[in-house]
């Protein structure tokens, strides 16, 4: 646990669910975890929610996107995907030289079964597009149910971790581990494409199955670890 | 059974392991099957082996991929993606008012594990632009091995189903449970791009992994068939 508690990770977004699960995740196993918001107060209370949830010990702060994404190692971005291109814009310079982890699906309201990605080819890759060469982006998480994050009911879904190298994805399999996940290696950038339009697939899935929390896992693979 | 003994599909390119594979399984549950080939001696060869493995009983023919098209009401293309054009061009008249399956994988080496997608947004879109409106497109089968198919190994991974119209895509999915695999109505024909490039992500997978077969299973649905 040395390395997670040297990390600090901050939570673009963070009073939303996904973010606010994540972070409460993330805050459990040991890291710092900084919730940004565009108004500071909102990810204050965001903050004092998850350490109530925690029962005290754990290191969360609420500040603004622009502060959190500054303080960061890594910076974790959970807006819905309309304040993407913006929020992104805002914390640049902050990002240079850090690692963007991606967790945006750019779903098209009202059409959310039909896969539509922008030019880039997947919101990653738009991050990409718009950090610039000296952020690490990797894409994850876009599957995963807030309420599973925060303890309220099972999980059995896998996540796919696309990026800009090897060693970004694989700092991020460790915090999908870390969030209690089983994390997969997925591929480049490019691939991002898949995981994102995942989510109009499982959408699809529920509307046509009437299910709630479709996921999916990898199979026919045995993990040493 | 009554539906299936009416039925013929032809399997286009199905003298290669794919094809030969989904053939046999079709065969065996009772469809009427055309093997196509640009050579017909060679799709002669694939029904004789294919109605030896089923032991007589079966209606297993081969002919040439445009006698194929003409004469089976479903349509499904099994031919490496460098062959997909041209194959749909020469059976595109052949195809009008009929179910196209389309089970190509854009791959293009040498990058394998990296998601590229043909300009129109993945194989099964590209096909919908050349056959036209006339014919169904749905995308299908496209990470199932031909080994497992053939019964000589275990699978456990689901087939997604994408296509121009849900009544197209029952039809299939008709098919992949006739073949003994399970499969999900996984929306449009725009999300075939998430079907087709979860290629890549698995074969990224069995790179990393050292895994031969990895695949998908849907979760968190309780289905009622």
């Amino acid at each position: 646990m040395n390395e997670s508690l040297l990390l600090t990770i901050a939570v673009l977004g963070g009073t939303g669910k996904e973010g606010k699960g994540l972070a409460y995740r993330w805050a459990k196993a040991g890291y710092r975890v900084l919730i940004g918001s565009r108004a500071s107060a909102k990810a204050v209370t965001a903050a004092s929610e998850i350490i109530q949830l925690l029962e005290g010990s754990s290191s969360v702060v609420g500040t603004t996107n622009l502060e959190a994404a500054q303080q960061a190692e890594i910076v974790v971005l959970t807006v819905p995907y309309a304040a993407h291109r913006e929020t992104l814009e805002s914390v640049k310079e902050a990002l240079q030289g850090k690692l963007l982890v991606d967790v945006t699906v750019p779903l098209v309201p009202p059409k959310l079964t039909r896969v539509q990605m922008p030019p880039a080819g997947s919101a990653a890759q738009e991050a990409k597009e718009i950090v610039g060469e000296d952020v690490e982006v990797v894409a994850a998480f876009q599957n995963v149910s807030f309420k599973y994050l925060l303890g309220e009911e099972d999980l059995d879904s896998d996540v796919l971790v696309t990026g800009t190298s090897k060693k970004a994805r694989a700092e991020v399999l460790t915090l999908v581990e870390a969030a209690g996940l089983t994390g997969w290696d997925a591929g480049p950038i490019e691939n991002s494409v898949v995981v994102e339009g995942l989510a109009s697939v499982l959408i699809n899935i529920n509307k046509q199955y009437g299910s709630k929390h479709a996921g999916i896992k990898i199979t026919g693979v045995t993990r040493n670890s």
